[in-house]
């Protein structure tokens, strides 16, 4: 890897070697952090020759990626989800700019499969025919496809609490599934045990420093999508930490290698019921375990995997801190639907929450630009999109019926 | 249109004007066909020219389109999806050379955007505001969330046994949902009155002619991503029938403007429980209406409202028919799965299902090369996927119990 320099301790900074399966660091156990070298990079490749390019996958910014030239593209075509500029919702909430990217168009319906099809990627280079990881959801149904097209084994933790429609996709891609009659942490560490065991490859949060390289990518094809030129402010649903850290590094790759000349602030959006971060960022007071009340599951994690990445990065960009409620969430879950036709599970639209939320308490102002991230599909919650939108007009068919129905409803029908 | 000469019926042959807003045949009540001026097509466009172009969408396809030059995209990105070659499903099939084409990574998950997406544009076009169907499924949410991302109020007559997740999805689109407590025939003429009275723009299946042009372009979209070389069989789901007469309609449109040299072969797959226009193919007596007896629910059609146009396009293909159990659709579900990184809901899969058993019963040989089309995601029918999926190992946090259930399973781990 010619761009990559080495893997940087973010505690003690001492410098690893960037081999494929490296996980903390080997003197303080902290974590890594990809180093590159962006004069390389920048002799290399210019946002024109990024433009021209046909391959509409996340492997189209091969430059600013942490694998060998000779590594195959991963089989998924992960990435390039659709980038819409969206002038209703920006006018509903009074912005005069705003983009939404859809990243729940990714082929297992998350962000995640930018991490998993990097994880299979350094898995391959790695020569592992087996990669491992414990989640209950999104990161282990993209590993788990993303590992199924390229040929290898998946070995999968989740507590029995996990909802057994992510349990089923997991199964359908088959992978091995470990359901642990235990907590999340028990089956952490029993995952955490095995892969020690038997040296499968660890797609672990936090742990493997290559899948932030892989979700950074989305902050790639935003600054493409808009012309590399910066908006204000990209707001992201944040859980553990590792894709609001994944988003900054992508725009400060491409900020350091000269393709874009200014970077966006960050909006960092926690569930109300569960922001131990954002409580950090807001009272300056160091991050305390926090339970995890929400319906936005995703970014329901009480102890963070990825606290420094992600703190560190809200601070750099000189971000804001925004909590929202569920009823928010619920809200904005609408009001994408109805203003844009995009359908988000609940972290997935928790950025959007964030960005009405911000405009409202006047964090941001009424001229600024604004990029949020949708960051699953809605198709996966499907009990919470109920609970968000109401109930249909139920009558016989007759068309009496129906008169009085829309009446009462109040609609004004020529 | 220069491109569009007329709308034909398919009945009595007349030729009607081709306005934005014809449904069936003024004089007979028959279904119509849009008839292209494919010389002043191939006069406009070449194979060149179109694999050139940067708009990744249905809409790189305008010259093959039935709208007007000045009809603004819609604003959802529909089609360009992911099409893969599976050397290893091939191998699992024996078949020489297999690609999916993965029509479940659209905005609302499944192929009937593409229908939907072309109703938004025609129904701009009529300078309608409102459109209105009936249905239970794909075509509904996909209607529901193009139309909102237009700025089209939609109003969608739903039988009351419709599936509430897929309600929640057309409720989250801010569409006027009335679940209507009654058959589904009920529903549609309930629908039908409704569409009479106000006057609002027409999506319904069958009847509106354009349905079929949009969903002609995953077959534009195959022949591209085949370098316009095309393979011996196309395989694809038949419910009632719209989507595989929209899949020949594209592969001929091609072939008459000169763009490819001949023409697949379908595959026309329907679940055993639920076959009528498979009978009359093998049995060449006149279909007769059929329960609707099986898992996948978007192709129980027992009363199809396309058959003549279905019909044709498999005989003129001379094309073959395939019918597939309900425990052929689990397989076909975990198969793709697991061989390819692929999740598609039962109707979504029936295709590929065919494929196997056209394969086995020799109705296909070894040497042939063949696309199957996914046409919805299997995150809208999870509790088939659970069915389908199995159960996975489950034990309390313990590395001995672990230890135990893999030697249980036969794991041989090093």
């Amino acid at each position: 890897m010619k761009n990559v320099i080495s893997a940087v301790c973010i505690k003690c900074g001492a410098e690893v070697a960037p081999t494929p399966d490296i996980t903390v660091c080997p003197h303080c156990g902290g974590l890594l952090d990809i180093k590159y070298d962006y004069k390389y990079i920048a002799s290399k490749v210019t946002a024109k020759d990024i433009s021209e390019r046909r391959d509409y996958s996340m492997w189209r910014y091969r430059e600013f990626l942490p694998v060998e030239e000779n590594t195959p593209n991963t089989p998924l075509r992960v990435g390039w989800s659709p980038f819409y500029e969206v002038p209703k919702l920006a006018e509903v909430l009074g912005i005069k700019q705003l983009w939404i990217k859809d990243d729940g168009i990714n082929p297992t319906g998350s962000l995640k499969d930018r991490a998993s099809a990097m994880a299979v990627a350094k898995a391959m280079e790695a020569k592992a025919d087996t990669i491992a990881c414990s989640s209950t959801g999104n990161a282990a149904s993209s590993l788990a496809g993303n590992a199924a097209a390229a040929g290898l084994k998946t070995y999968i933790f989740v507590p029995s609490r996990a909802p057994k429609g992510k349990v089923a996709q997991l199964m359908i891609f088959g992978a091995n599934v470990i359901s642990v009659e235990g907590s999340y942490e028990e089956t952490f560490r029993l995952s955490a045990e095995a892969i020690d065991r038997w040296g499968w490859y660890n797609r672990n949060a936090a742990i493997n420093p290559y899948l932030v390289e892989g979700k950074k990518t989305v902050s790639l094809e935003i600054a493409e999508q808009l012309g590399f030129r910066m908006p204000d402010y990209v707001a992201v649903s944040v859980g553990d930490g590792c894709t609001i850290a994944g988003v900054w590094k992508g725009f400060k790759d491409l900020y350091q290698a000269g393709i874009i000349d200014r970077l966006p602030r960050l909006i960092s959006v926690q569930a109300a019921g569960c922001c131990p971060l954002n409580t950090e960022l807001q009272t300056g007071k160091p991050w305390q375990p926090m339970e995890e009340n929400t319906i936005a599951d995703s970014i329901a994690v009480g102890v963070p995997r990825n606290p420094d990445k992600a703190l560190n990065a809200v601070r750099e960009s000189n971000g804001i801190a925004v909590n929202v409620t569920d009823e928010e969430i619920l809200g904005a879950m609408r009001l994408l639907g109805r203003t844009c036709g995009l359908f988000g599970e609940p972290a997935g639209v928790t950025g959007a929450a964030g960005i009405k939320k911000a405009r409202q308490t006047g964090l941001i102002p009424a001229d600024a630009t604004v990029v949020g991230i949708i960051s699953g599909n809605g198709l996966k919650d499907v009990n919470n999109a109920i609970k968000a939108a109401g109930e249909p007009i139920s009558i016989a068919p007759d068309m009496k019926l129906l008169l009085e129905a829309f009446d009462k409803k109040g609609f004004n029908l020529k």
